[in-house]
């Protein structure tokens, strides 16, 4: 068993203080703007970062409930494999997040279309650079019948950790 | 401080043995087909995936050298800060790659476009949803002059761990 420990670099302050009524992802209407605190001992890195104007934000969600395997995601109401939804119950929950970069003030990064829990651990964040994520020809499985709701559903407790 | 500790699921299994020589990104002339073996007590979890035609795989850099909070990149003469580059050097090693999903076959996942070390833990993998990765007016800063020279740049040993 292979152990990696991170050490949190940041943290992403965001409108959302419970896990329900939340986005369920950054195009949804519901999305908003907030700001990320970087430690000052990594603010050197932000260097540059701001002639981008999409960036991935790589978080730990640390309110949410133990591992499954199987989750009902909020799009569906079939039982799905945890790793073909972006369900936050996962055995590394780790959130992924590509959202709009408003400026970087300092040690300070404000961006918008957050779909994040308040006070959440930032593990790294990388340039989004379309040249590198091309995808042609895509397929979304289970998805394509559920799109049309992406927009407007919001999240529930389904995922909260038992405290 | 938050430290945060996760375990591999699985392994990705390339052609590169290597850290030079490789391809710095999945849509590189010199990417690859791969596979990555999910641990079988992992294996309930990839239910549903075959229908998606290109996943995130997030892993950790796991031959890197320490971190550095200025890096020259792969496709720059300059120094940027590390955040504004995709260099694996990064305070926590996370590694994202969006490649294409050929077929799953119980605990194999089989993929092409790999710019991925043999040997590499896998953190989580997750389906790529344009409706949820949206983004317009995209600008991607000090590699506005380097876009020609993404697809055939390799890598080299600049940020390999010295051993």
């Amino acid at each position: 068993m292979i152990e990696i420990t991170y050490t949190a670099i940041g943290i992403i302050h965001s409108p959302f203080t419970k896990l329900s009524e939340m986005p369920i992802q950054p195009t949804s209407n519901s999305s908003a703007p907030g700001h990320i605190e970087i430690y000052p001992e990594y603010a050197e890195g932000l260097r540059d970062l701001d002639g981008f104007s999409h960036i991935y934000l790589l978080y730990h969600l640390h309110k949410v409930s133990q591992a499954k395997l199987t989750v009902t995601p909020f799009l569906d109401t079939m039982p799905r494999g945890v790793f073909a939804t972006r369900a936050p119950s996962r055995p590394n929950p780790i959130g992924l997040s590509l959202v709009k970069l408003l400026r970087v003030e300092d040690d300070r990064v404000y961006v918008d279309q957050i779909d994040i829990l308040n006070g959440t651990p930032l593990l790294d964040l990388k340039p989004f650079i379309p040249a590198f994520e091309g995808a042609e020809n895509i397929r979304t499985g289970w998805l394509e019948n559920a799109q049309k709701d992406i927009q407007k559903t919001r999240s529930d407790q389904r995922f909260l950790k038992k405290s």
